[in-house]
Parts: C-alpha cells; structure tokens; sequence
C-alpha cells in the first residue's frame, strides 16, 4: 500500500488543487450541484481560523448576532445596485408546509438587506451608535462553474455589519477591519496579502468604496481574500436607518459591511501547497505534531507506546496540538506521506533505537527530505516543536513573501509588455481606473484591477490602457 | 425613566415569555413570518452553550464537519417514516439562478438523509467505525405557530450523527449522548432534566428508539429538551451505509443522531425566570457579574471610576465575565431593574462611601430584596464573587429541583384523579405504551407521555388508560 503521487503543480495546477483536496481529506462534493461536504480535517481547520477572526472581532468591541436564512425577495429590491448584482445568484424558496408562499423567499446571498431592516429597529439615537454587529452563517449564490473552497453554491462566512454617525467613523472601521483580515492572513495564515482599493468596477453591488485583501496563488493567479466596504448612506436609505444626532436632527447612518469565507482555506491550499501535499501554517494546523510510533516485535510496541504516552502528557500539557497514528497494517513509509498530504508541519517518530538513546526524529514538513530531518534529544522536546512550529510559520511567510515579490513587475507606458506580465504574473500598472480602460484590458487579458494597493509611493504616470494622466498604480493579474 | 414591570407569571405566563424574550434583549421576530432574529445578548447565551456541548463531545471523539443545507427532494423518500415525518414541514427551493429547477431542493429540516449519503461514500470497513461526527447548523421547519426559541421556522442546532458496527455499539452512544445531554443540562443550565424513552407514538420519525431528557417549565409544563434516537438499521438500508467485517462479510451499519437546539434558551428562561426578569445560571450568562458605578460630582466620579478600574483588572485576569455600566442619564435604580430584567447573576455597585470604606455592595440576582444584599471588604473581592457564583448556579439548580418534585404525582388506577393532576401538574403513571391508549389520554387531556423515566423502580401495575398490564410508568404533561 502506497499513498498515490499528486498530480504535479507544474502540470496541471488545476488538477493538483481538486485532487488534493479530497486526498487530504479536506472536502468533497455533495450530491447537490456545487454544494460542498466540509470533512473533519477541514473543518477543524474552519474552526480554528474561525476562532482567530473571532477573537479579532471582539477584541474590537463587535459582538455576534444571528439573522434568519430567508430575506423576502421585496427586501433585494430596496438598494438598485444591490439587486442588480445578486439576482443572477438567487436560490428562491417559493413552497413552504406543502403551499405556495405568497412572498417567495431569497436564501441570503448576504444579508445587508435584512440587517439593515433590523437596524432602523434598534437604532434610535447617537447614543445607539456605533452598532458594531457581526454574523457567523452560511450563505448561498447560485454559482454556474463551482470548485471546492474556491466557488461553491453554498459557503460558510461571517458578515460584519456596522453602523455609525458620520462618513468618516464609518470609513475608519472600514479600515480597522480590512487591517484585522490582513493580520489574520499574514500572521495567522501566513498569506502575504495586499491591501487595496477595489476599482468602481468590481466594488460590492451598493457599496462606496470596497477594500480587499489579494493573495497570489501558487499559480500567480490573484485570490480576492477577503472584503471590506464602506456602503455610506446607500443602505441606511434603502433601509430608513436614521438616528437622531445631538442636535435632535434625524440623520441617516452610515453603515460598513464586510465578510470573509471559507474561501480562504483555497488560499491556503494554495499558496502553500507542494507537490507532496498540503502544507499548512502551523497556528492554524488541526494538527501540529503527528507523532508516529514504529516498532516490530510486540516488545518494542510496548516500549515505543510508554515512551509515546509520556510525549503525549507533556504535549497535552502545553497546549500542543497533536495526533498519534496508531493505525495498524501500514508502513511507516505510508504513514509519512499520508501526514505531508496532509500538511501536518512537525512529524516525530518514536522507534525502539530512539528510545534506547533517549532521541526523537524531528522531521519538518517546510524542508522536504533529509535536510528537513534531525535526531534530537528527548529532554526539552516540547521546547524544541514549539521554537519548530514557530519557525516554520516565519518561514512559509517568508517563502511565500519572496514568491509574491518575485512575481509582481512594475511596467510604464508599453502595453505589450504589460500584457507579457499578465499573461502569467502580477502587473503593478498607472491607471486611470475608468470602466473603459478596465474593460480593454479584461478583454484582452482575461485579467482586472485586482487592486489599487493602499501602500504606494505618491506619483502619477499614464494610464497603461488608454494613456491619460493617473495619480495611482493598481495591481492585474488574472484572478479565482 | 424606570423599568416598565413584566407582565407577572401567574396572571399570563404566556404574555410574560413573550414580553421578555423582547425585554432582557435575546431575540426578536424577523420579517419573515416566524423567523427569529437572535440578538447579541441572546446569541452569546447561545455561545456559551455551544462551547459547553461541544466540549463534551470532542471529550468523547466526535468530530465537526459540515454538510450542506439543501437536500435532493428524492433522498427524503428514501426511508418512509421519515418522509411521513416531515414532508408537511417542509420549505422548498424551485428557482436557482433565475431558472426552474429539475429537481427541487429542500431546506434541511435534519440531515440523516445527506450525512447517510455521505456516510455511504466513507465507510468501507469495521476500521471505519465507529464514525463520530457532529455538525453546528440552522435548520428549517415551516411551523404555523411559532414562539421565540421554542418553536421558530428557522433555528440553530447542533445534530451528531453516528455509525457503528453493531446495535450494541449504537445503543451505548445514544445513551452516551443522552447522558452528555443530561450532564450540560443539570450541571451548566441548572435544570434538573429528567432522562427517559420516548414511546412509539412520540418517537423521532425512522428510529428504532428515542430519548429524550424532559424538563418542567415554570408553568409546570414539559419542554423536550433534547432528544437521541438509535436509529437502528433504518437509515443505513435506506442510504446502503456498509461495512465489511472482520469475516470480510458486508453488513448494514447501526447509526444513530442526537440533537439539542436553540430551543434550551426558552427552558431557561421557563425553568428560572421570575416576575422581576431572566435567572440566568453563572455558567451559562454572557454577564456574571455587572459593575454599576454611582456617584454625583465629578469628583465623586473619578475616585469611583478609579476604584471600579482595579475591579475590573482583577476580574479580567480571574476570569470573570463582566461588564461595567458607565451608561448616562440612568439611574441606579434603573440600572438595577434593567440587569436583573437581563438576569445577570451578581450585581456590584461601588459608590463614594463604599470607596472611603474600601467595601463594594453585592446583590445576588437569585434571593430577591435586601436579603439578597451585603455589604463586603474589598480585599477578597474575587474569591467571594466566584464563591457566590457556585452558590447561585447551586441554588437555582436546587430551587428548579424541589419545584419539580412537588409537581410531579404518582396516581394508580384512577383516571379521574390522573385528569386533575396532568391538567396542572406532571403525572406518573403506569402506562401500556399503545397507540390507543395515547390517543385516549391526549384527546381527553390535551396532554401526551413525556417519556417512560430510565430510573424507576422495577414493578407492574395497570395502565392507567386501559387497565391492562404495564411494566413502567410514563410521565404525562401538557408540553411546550
């Protein structure tokens, strides 16, 4: 028995990307069209990133709130843009307890709509401001061309949902949060991700302005990560969000939203993915540690298994997330590569030897082969896997830090260049950020603005599709 | 500005539910005709809930995963009680993307169907088994008369499901689970819950047997609490869930599912809820202790905010959940009524005097009064309000205990005496367990059997319906 090689990331990315997701056991598809089944490991692995957003939330003085699954279609209705953008996704529930409803309802592709009828409810005063409110659901757009993790029917993600007084409260939260998702993706998941403007183009359907944080993939397609909007006063009109200010004037609110969702476990996959497997950051492994015990007679199984349970207490002690294999019937061998499918960063092994000079073998997921491998010491072993794991969360920063700079290229003024870059890379370009320039280069590339990167030296150039003046570079490539 | 009073219970319990459900903030209604907006205080109750049920199923090697919220209308018809069960209750989606669709989808109303599809894809051996999984979801009911959290068209749930290799095996983890139920119920929610079988007429539609654990509401009524079904062979015929066994013979796997949903939130409230608001038990309230500052100058106010500042450091690094009331243009009084309207365990106001004296004033939201109240040093502070806390989840449980037992009676052979006490109390009472015999009792009372208890004495005696021969008592209720 052996654990059956990927298909190659150099052949047929793709085709890496779906076979690995279901060889580690992360998800498979369900027998509704673009529905997903999220595993075990993969939920673990929801849970944890779920836990780490969590935290940043509250920390932030956020507190969540659940809103109900079906919106009345007349709701979409209310904000123009809105319902132009989702009705093309819509799931509509036109049957409930055996009869036709009279209202159909819409499952919530996201829930502005229904948030904001919630929030002319409770918002009365300034004293009532800001409201900072966020959503754990799961959503549904009705999707053509579906992937695991990437595009599926339904999704899980959390919606935050905020109000406030003045445009620029609402503003400075739009930026809280999108810097929130960026340090969750940099120090947590160990993406490099850009933040950035959306152009007017591929902002949300009823937003002001829309922020995102981008992520190149292994491919050097760019990932839409996660999304910040400012919706100024659109919603709180459609929706009649007023409060009373301290002048005792009716004022409408200025509202933010912003979501991120189990899509960020694609990005994951891969931006750190190998040809061997998964590779996962270790503050958010399910498991960090998998320790497997090897042995040949009944004697050393029962001298391997002592010493694997004193490693075990002293794991469980530090709060180290682990697992021991003890499945029987496979190889070592199998088990080794089955645990890189699975991207667990650390693997020890514990054999009869190891136990006689009182030693563990180390083995790294982030250096692949020998040079990834050492004998180290039994005493101060927990010292040894937590200095490990945290230098394997710097490194796959770093690896993935210089793979994002060594494929983004500035070009000025030669579109033929440019369109050399964006056919396999990212394009830091001036532009003029004008539908007709967007749609020239979409045309000719299959590739948008990604982005308009908040951090940019101050300076203008020309338009790299039409050759007018710009005062902002952005960002192209081809994107998920 | 005072706190406007709740309808008592006695006069309309019914109207003192509904009143405070609104009142101490936990839910609203959703536009969607009996939809349920959970609100941020209600929600965090829910929070705790979760992390206190999920806690004891990863402590017995269950593992999340998630499935998805539509399911082929086909797969419900595979087992026949089951579509029995819940095609009336059915919400159904016939448009996706703007176009009919081929085969109509319906909202989960409980997902044995998909996760027995699933199941069938996982399983190949005996080293498959048992499979434990759990899923946290919404799930849809389309009810005609719906309450806050006791009976809502879409709620939250959590629903394990399991799969072993034999009856034996199913039957311990649905007495397993029921027992994890009972635990969370006693221990975190202080309702002394009372674990029984559901009979033949009550049970969950396609199981072999169901659980229940049952409590009395304030109001004397029975609230199904949470429920586990050993769902025998039913599903795994109908999904083809098989296995090899050590003979390397195929057979049909045992399986079993257990649920426990939003609806523990309404037996809370009914079990400890007074005329003055919610009791919510220490261990599940969002708020353990409340913080009022009281003071009349600015002076007044600064050595207070000083004094509740060290407060507030030490209940952080003890653990204590809390929160300080800093609102303005409240009075004490108000704020008084507002928190114990909220339920919130402990009360501590800190004034001018109490800052000179170095002692704070504590109010414990279950002894009503001054008797509730004293005067305490400073010094210790943490010690006591943990203290407290034990004290108060101990005596709410130990109050909900003795209301229970009074109420419930045991009657022999006298249907007339039966009557009189199900119309206002719980009846034990020996029970044949038929069909007619249920009917009878329900058309004549209203009332059904709650459950056959696990713990009776052994004995025979005559059902109290038809005379004939019994060999346990049933408990009888009007239920919620």
């Amino acid at each position: 028995m052996s654990v059956q090689a990927l298909t190659s990331r150099s052949e047929d990315f793709s085709k890496w990307y779906n076979d690995l997701v279901q060889r580690a056991d992360l998800a498979d598809y369900a027998p509704v069209r673009g529905c997903m089944i999220i595993k075990p490991y993969g939920y673990s692995l929801w849970e944890n990133i779920r836990e780490q957003l969590d935290r940043r939330f509250k920390d932030t003085g956020h507190q969540n709130a659940y809103f109900p699954l079906f919106i009345p279609e007349s709701f979409l209705k209310k904000e123009a843009e809105h319902v132009e953008g989702f009705s093309p996704e819509l799931a509509v529930v036109t049957i409930g307890g055996g009869e036709e409803l009279q209202e159909r309802l819409v499952v919530r592709p996201t829930s502005e709509t229904v948030i904001g009828y919630s929030f002319a409810n409770w918002i009365q005063s300034y004293r009532d401001l800001p409201l900072l409110i966020n959503q754990w659901a799961n959503v549904v757009r009705w999707e053509m061309r579906t992937r695991l993790f990437l595009r599926t029917m339904e999704f899980l993600w959390q919606e935050g949902h905020t109000a406030h007084a003045t445009h620029d409260e609402a503003q400075a939260e739009t930026m809280q949060m999108l810097g929130a998702y960026a340090d969750f993706a940099i120090n947590e998941a160990a993406i490099p991700v850009i933040k950035g403007r959306k152009s007017n183009q591929e902002k949300f359907a009823g937003a002001l302005r829309s922020y995102t944080i981008e992520a190149m993939m292994g491919d050097k397609r760019a990932l839409q990560s996660g999304t910040s909007h400012n919706l100024g006063q659109n919603f709180a009109k459609a929706f009649d969000i007023k409060f009373t200010d301290l002048n005792n004037e009716l004022q409408h609110c200025w509202t933010t939203s912003w979501g991120l969702s189990t899509r960020i476990i694609g990005a994951i996959i891969m931006v750190h993915g190998d040809d061997q497997g998964l590779r996962l950051p270790p503050r958010l492994a399910p498991i960090q540690t998998v320790i497997v015990p090897i042995f040949k007679t009944d004697e050393e199984k029962s001298k391997v298994f002592e010493a694997v349970s004193a490693v075990q207490a002293e794991f469980k002690a530090a709060g180290i997330r682990f697992h021991v294999d003890k499945r029987e019937g496979m190889t070592p061998g199998f088990k080794y590569n089955d645990w890189e499918m699975r991207g667990v960063p650390i693997r020890i092994e514990i054999g009869p030897k190891d136990v006689e000079k009182n030693s563990v073998a180390l083995a790294r997921r982030d250096i692949p082969g020998k040079a990834g491998k050492q004998f180290i010491p039994r005493d101060g072993l927990v010292e040894v896997v937590k200095r490990t794991l945290d230098e394997i969360q710097a490194n796959m920063l770093k690896q993935a830090t210089e793979f994002r700079d060594a494929n983004i290229h500035e070009v000025d003024d030669d579109y033929e260049k440019f369109k050399q870059i964006v056919a396999e890379a990212w394009a830091s370009a001036w532009f003029c950020g004008s539908a007709e320039c967007e749609a020239k280069i979409k045309a000719d590339n299959q590739a948008v603005s990604r982005c308009f990167p908040l951090e940019q030296t101050p300076g203008d150039g020309k338009c790299i599709a039409c050759g007018q003046p710009a005062t902002e570079r952005a960002l192209f490539a081809r994107a998920y």
